[in-house]
C-alpha cells in the first residue's frame, strides 16, 4: 500500500531513541535522565491540575509559562518559544529557520536527530568533521551556509565549547541563524543566552527533560530575538494550536520557580560525575572532558559494543553508537546517583 | 530580520483557534469543549503520575495507550497511531499521506485548519463547495485527487453524513487516502471505524478533547490499516520521539476504560442539544441538523457578527466565522449544560 504514502515518507530514516526498558530494577544510564525526581513543589503543582478544568483547552500561547521562562533568563516573553519537548522545538526550528538554498552545517558527530530533521523537511546539509580530539573547531564553520546548529556541550561527546568561541562564530556568521542546543548546559557549561541581546540571529534551545528532571512531561523552549521567535510561532500555529497541555505548563512553571532545588540537583550530578570520571580512569578508561550529565568514555582494551552487552547482562544499560566508526569504541554513560555509580564500577571491575 | 526565515514561513497563514479567555464567570460556548469534566477514574489515574517517575522519558511508542484504544475499537495495536492532540495527528497525516502530485479534496466549508496544513507542507488542494443545504455531496469527490479529507459530522455545520455515503465514496475512491475526521462523532454520528477492515485506504481520526472531556490533556489518535499507520509512525519518529507525556498517556488510558461515564456524558450533551434546538427554533433561529456537540444556527432577522457581539456583552461567548460569506449569518454554539442553555436562551430573549 505504500503508493498511498507521500514521497517523503519513503525516504525517511527515523531517529531511534535510547531504549526505554519496561523492566524495573535496571541501572538505567542510557538516556541522560536526571537521577533525581522533580522538585516537591513541581509535584504539588501537578496534582492540582488533575481537576475538572481538564475539559478546557490550555492557553494556546502558554503565556504564563513564557513569562516565567523570560524572567529567569532576563528576556521578554516575545523572545521565548515553548514546545512539546525540545525535539518539537528543534523540528519547528529546522522547518522555520534552517531551510534555505545553502547547506545547513553541523558536526559529523552530534545529536543524531539533526540529519533526521533534514530528511523530514528536505534540507541540504553538510556534516563538518570534529577535530581529532572530538572538539568543535569554529573556524571550520566559516563557509557558505544556510544555518549552523550544534549542541553545547556537544552530544554524545559531552565536550563543552567556550562561550568566547561561540561569540567569535556569531561575529563572523551574521547572515544565517546559529542554533546552540543547550539541552545539557546546566551541568557545567557556559550558556550563550546572554549573547541573544547582541546577536539577533542566535537561537538557544533548552529542555526540561534533563536538569529540571521532567523528561516525562515533555517541555522544551527556544530563546532568541522576537523575529526568530515569530517564525517559530507561525509554524507552530500552522501545526498544532495547543502543544503544551495543562500539566506540562503547570509543572514547567513550578520547576522554573524552584531555583534552589534545580541548583542542588545539578551540583549533585556534577559531583557524582567528577568522582565517576576518576574511578573510570583508574579502571583504564579514557574519558572525554564533560560539561553534561553524561560522559563519553572508551576502555583501552575492551570494545564499546562488547562492554555494553556485558553490562546489560549485569542489568546496567548504557548507550552505544555503532557508527560513525570513530566513536564505536565509546560508551555514553548517563550520570546517575552515587549508588548507581558504585554498581557500575563494581560491575566493570568484575568484567575487566 | 525576516531574511532569516525559511521561505515557507513567509507564505503561512496560521490557524486561529477560538478564544481561550482568561476571565472566569463566562458562559464559554465557543470552542466545543465538554461541559462535564473527565471521569473521576481519570482524575485518580492522573494524580498517580505526579511522582518521581517524571524524571524518566515516557514510552516513545505509547504501547499501553495504543493497546487500550485498539481494544475499544476492535483493531490491532499496529492499526492505531497516537499524537499530541488530533491536530498533531492531522498535521502528520497531511505530510505523510495527503501530499501527492494530484490535489487534495475537502469541502469549502469545513475545519479551517485543513488549508493551513496545506500551506505548511506545500500541498495543492481543491475546495469542493457544499450543497445549498450545507451537506457534503459525495459525487462531487468522484474526480482526480491525491487524497480526500472531511470531518464527520462536518465542522462548523455539525451536519452528519450517513455511513452508507462514506462507503460509496470508498468503493469509488481506492487509489488515494480518505480521511474521516471524527472529532465529534460520539455525539450522535455513525462512525466509519468498522470500514477500516475492508478499506485499507481509510484513515479515521479521533480526539480525547471533546467526548472524553480532556481538551486540557492533548491526545488524539488515528485508526487505519497497518500500512497507513506505518507512514504516520515514520513521520512522527522523524519529528518527535516522545509526543505523549506521562499524564496524557495515563489520563487517556483511564478515559478509554470508563465507557459508562463516557456514554452518560455524551447522552447528556445530546439531550441538552435537542432541547436547545427546539428553544432556538421558537426564538426564530434556523438550526442545521447536528450530530455534534455544537450547533450551527442563524437568526432570521439578526446577523451573526452582531449577535455574537451582543452575547459577548452578556458574558456569553459563541464562535462566529466572518468568511466565507455563506456562513457569516451563523453562530456556532457549543452545547453546554442545561443551566448554560438557560442563560443563553434568556440572554437571547432580551436581545431579540
Amino acid at each position: 500500500m505504500s503508493k498511498l504514502w507521500s514521497d517523503i515518507v519513503h525516504k525517511l530514516t527515523p531517529y531511534v531513541p535510547g531504549e526505554q526498558p519496561k523492566l524495573d530494577d535496571l541501572v538505567k544510564l542510557n538516556t541522560n535522565e536526571n537521577p533525581y525526581g522533580p522538585s516537591p513543589r513541581v509535584l504539588e503543582a501537578l496534582k492540582l491540575e488533575a481537576a475538572d478544568s481538564l475539559r478546557l483547552y490550555p492557553d494556546p500561547n502558554s503565556d504564563a509559562l513564557k513569562a516565567v521562562i523570560a524572567e529567569v533568563h532576563h528576556l521578554k516573553a516575545n523572545q521565548v518559544f515553548v514546545g512539546n519537548g525540545s525535539d518539537e522545538v528543534l523540528a519547528h526550528t529546522f522547518q522555520a529557520l534552517l531551510k534555505h538554498d545553502k547547506p545547513l552545517l553541523f558536526p559529523d558527530i552530534t545529536y543524531s536527530f539533526y540529519p533526521v530533521y533534514c530528511g523530514l523537511y528536505d534540507i541540504e546539509y553538510k556534516a563538518i568533521a570534529l577535530a581529532d580530539d572530538f572538539t568543535i573547531n569554529i573556524d571550520d564553520y566559516d563557509q557558505l551556509n544556510g544555518g549552523i546548529i550544534f549542541p553545547n556541550p556537544n552530544a554524545p561527546t559531552g565536550i563543552p565549547l567556550a562561550l568566547m568561541q561561540i561569540e567569535t562564530l556569531l561575529q563572523k556568521n551574521t547572515q544565517s541563524v546559529v542554533v546552540i542546543d543547550e539541552a545539557y548546559v546546566d551541568f557545567g557549561t557556559e550558556s550563550a543566552v546572554n549573547l541573544i541581546h547582541r546577536y539577533p540571529n542566535l537561537l538557544v534551545t533548552h529542555t526540561f527533560s534533563k536538569a529540571r528532571s521532567l523528561a516525562g512531561l515533555r517541555v522544551g523552549y527556544a530563546l532568541g530575538s522576537a523575529d526568530l521567535i515569530e517564525a517559530l510561532m507561525r509554524v507552530k500555529d500552522s501545526f498544532n494550536s495547543y502543544p503544551i497541555d495543562r500539566f506540562a505548563s503547570a509543572g514547567a512553571i513550578a520547576a522554573m520557580q524552584d531555583a534552589t532545588y534545580f541548583e542542588q540537583t545539578c551540583s549533585k550530578v556534577i559531583e557524582t560525575r567528577e568522582r565517576l570520571v576518576k574511578e573510570l580512569t583508574v579502571l583504564g578508561f579514557d574519558v572525554l572532558p564533560s560539561g553534561a550529565n553524561f560522559i563519553f568514555a572508551k576502555h583501552q582494551l575492551k570494545g564499546g559494543a562488547e562492554l555494553t552487552a556485558l553490562l546489560r547482562e549485569k542489568s546496567i544499560i548504557v548507550r552505544h553508537f555503532k557508527s560513525p566508526i570513530r566513536i564505536a569504541a565509546y560508551l555514553r554513560i548517563t550520570i546517575g546517583t552515587d549508588a548507581q555509580s558504585k554498581k557500575l564500577i563494581s560491575a566493570l571491575k568484575e568484567l575487566l
